[in-house]
């Protein structure tokens, strides 16, 4: 009975949600009455309520006292998306280390409150299920849980690995896996695999700085490609960036790009898998956020066009599960051989009951449940966050619209040094990821990044209301 | 009571095992009659008895049915150590991680008895206290345990690291290690932190592979150092080839080199120290089994004579604890910065509730008590590997006497081809690690290192006859 009735309120929340989304009733307009809502849908009162309720927690709609509820927020009315910049053709040397190792020694201070570091925070996790998964994979262990797991890693969890690969396209075998410690070292196994150091490697522009400080790491260069917030990578851009310059290999977020939140449509990843495979350059697809889509359905990998052998999927539990168990995977494609020898000389192998616990807690079916819940999460807190935003920070003020993940990417007045904000900001008790840490080129300085990871509060709306004074105050002194 | 007379029979059979040790009982003696032992020392029979199953379980004596317990072996009549190379003075390109790969695939076979991998069986390991010290890091982490812990890493562990370090005679802060996935990714940082692709590492000679593999998978250079049986590192060869050399930087395993098993003296360290620092060469410690010693007490690291933060010692729980569990450090000493950085581009942050557990663990004070458990394991262990293989081996064999750690470096026949020998005991179900894979300079061909990782059993004499066998086969054929 309980599921029926939660249908049901879901159900009278969608339609209010969509005549929200489409304009139709815009932020101050009333909503129905709970009695009216009642009435006209053959609803009880209760369930009437619920459904304002679900879309309260949404942060679509308020309640005034004696009044009634009315919209608070729409997407239809949001303030432009930011500037795409076109970066320069060039293929550079990296150096942002020292610059994001600044900011993040103060993001990392737990004083301090932190819209700077993209991480889920735990009460949105399933601790009481993995620590039981621990606890029987132990039981189960009897021992072998201290051992190695020598690459390719626990065969358990590649074969759910591959299970899953159903969802984007893919149909892998778990001997096609390979597991890792997060998606980050999977990715520096495949930038070594793929390229030394002087090779240029062409990323998103804006892309994520811990990409580009491995890529620094490496003695590697970068080659920025103009990346669109509804589209991705922009496609057109990259060819020409590839006629002009020998490129090592690609290294894309497709789904859901960080800072960007943006996806390449499926029939881009195919155009884009096409042009790679002429130039038998790599792609090394970082599919982190995949499962973190916005939309209806999740979204096909480029991986799945893939016939050459010459994408190399990464991705992890990080975002979504776990991300102190440090457990990512990477299904490398042709260069499965060197993947793994790499991974044996840089690490040995990835930790035994982390890989036996996942697995557990994989075979019970409860992630895609646990997923269904964390999507929610981030899109309230997502919306509680632009809203924040909107009602904070100067007007010129420019937000994208993430289609999965849960990141902000904000463009600020063109006077404003995102990096100086985010030093007064600390001062203050909260940091932000400046936008010149997303770049090579000088670029993005009046952009900041805002992750939406923790859980909304008063304290994060007083935190973005800091960050916003800050703002107006240095514009005030500017004009 | 039990305590008391637990001391009264190991009093006995160590006053026994040092007249065997000295020679003045040799194999074959018959020792005194228990009864003889219970009058002489004023113990119990039942005292004596367990005196004597102490020594058999060493491999020292043996029972014959109606007759008393002989001497079965004595360290004071081995065979003599394998021969010392000095390698050429030369920077080499490496070029072992085919060979490597070839060897291990099919050492990790599980059908296959496994005399080639270094690791302690979990039977040794103590499984249901570190379990316990899991569920116990759960229960307090309170959702905690899922999220990062950024580099350096648990503060409690690296407190409890330091604190060890007075063993070694350190007396370190706990800001100065950072915890690593393991040993080897310590390393890797180190070799990042210190040098660069095209720079030369020196080595000892022979050396651990997976240090061979990491230099060149860093395109960097390995430059070899003669090392002895006794003292490791020689000196004098060592100031010769920087003499003739640019040398980045020195790695070498100062306490029981993987596979000698020798340790440098104390005063060979400070020479070691001195000598670097006047150079300003960075001293990498490899210190993976200096816990692990079988003397009286554990020997000093370099790293305490380290007066210029030059000495980066790296060290983990793999050989002694938990392999799988995939946490070491490092005391980067003055590379701290830039160490922390590469750890955080590289895998991000060590696995959470693996250092919560490891702390808790530690915090007990039961390490010490299983530390002198496994010694004593390995001890027995070697003690009965070398019995078998005077036994099954041809006479010529020659045998290492490790000082500490858990495996045995052996010179075969000169005609012998160890990899070749490895490739056909892998058929009947035997792997050993070929000489060839410690050293870039082709030597090595006729030596094996054997690991006695595994107890002791009828199985493993079996396996170590069935090499002998093939030995004498090969160099039957060649006669």
């Amino acid at each position: 009975m309980i599921t029926s009735s939660e249908t049901l309120y879901e159900n009278v929340a969608t339609k209010i949600e969509s005549l929200i989304e489409q304009g139709v009733l815009q932020p101050g307009d009333k909503v129905p009455s709970v009695r009216k809502v009642s009435i006209d849908h053959g609803v009880s009162l209760t369930t009437a309520f619920q459904a304002y309720f679900l879309l309260e927690n949404k942060g679509l709609i308020e309640s005034k006292p004696r009044s009634g509820f009315y919209v608070k927020f729409s997407k239809s009315k949001l303030p432009p998306t930011p500037s795409i910049i076109f970066p320069e053709h060039s293929s550079n040397e990296v150096k942002i280390d020292e610059m994001v190792s600044r900011v993040f020694k103060e993001a990392r201070n737990e004083k301090n409150i932190s819209l700077a570091v993209a991480s889920p925070h735990h009460s949105l996790l399933p601790v009481a299920q993995l620590n039981k998964a621990v606890t029987q994979s132990m039981r189960k262990g009897k021992g072998k849980e201290l051992g190695y797991e020598m690459p390719p890693g626990n065969e358990d969890l590649r074969r759910l690995i591959a299970k899953r690969s159903f969802d984007w396209g893919g149909h892998l075998h778990h001997d096609d896996v390979m597991i890792t410690f997060g998606c980050m070292e999977a990715l520096n196994l495949c930038l070594r695999a793929v390229a030394k150091p002087g090779d240029t490697i062409a990323i998103e522009s804006p892309t994520y700085y811990g990409i580009l400080q491995s890529i620094e790491s490496l003695g590697m260069k970068a080659l920025e490609i103009a990346t669109h917030h509804e589209t991705g990578v922009d496609l057109d851009d990259l060819s020409k960036a590839l006629e002009a310059n020998k490129v090592a290999a690609c290294l894309f977020v497709t789904n859901f790009n960080n800072p960007l939140g943006c996806c390449m449509p499926e029939e881009n990843k195919k155009k884009l898998v096409r042009l790679l495979a002429e130039k038998e350059i790599p792609l090394i697809e970082d599919d982190l956020y995949g499962d973190l889509f916005q939309g209806k359905k999740r979204p096909v990998n480029a991986k799945a066009f893939d016939k050459k052998g010459l994408v190399l999927l990464c991705s992890s539990f990080s975002k979504s599960l776990a991300p102190g168990y440090r457990v990512g995977w990477v299904v490398p494609g042709r260069f499965k051989e060197r993947i793994e020898r790499l991974k044996f000389m840089t690490t040995v192998a990835t930790s035994t009951i982390n890989q036996m616990a996942l697995a557990h807690f994989l075979e019970n079916g409860s992630y895609d449940r646990h997923l269904r819940k964390i999507r929610t999460a981030f899109q309230n807190q997502i919306n509680f966050t632009t809203q924040a935003i909107i009602k904070y920070f100067p007007a010129e003020t420019k937000i994208s619209r993430p289609q999965g993940g849960f990141v902000l990417w904000i463009e600020l007045p063109s006077t404003i040094n995102s990096f100086e904000l985010n030093e007064k900001a600390v001062k203050q008790g909260v940091s932000i990821a400046p936008g010149l840490i997303f770049s090579t080129q000088n670029k993005y300085s009046n952009f900041i990044r805002i992750s939406c990871g923790l859980p909304w509060s008063e304290k994060i709306e007083q935190a973005i209301k800091k960050v916003g004074d800050l703002l107006k105050q240095q514009i005030g002194k500017l004009n």
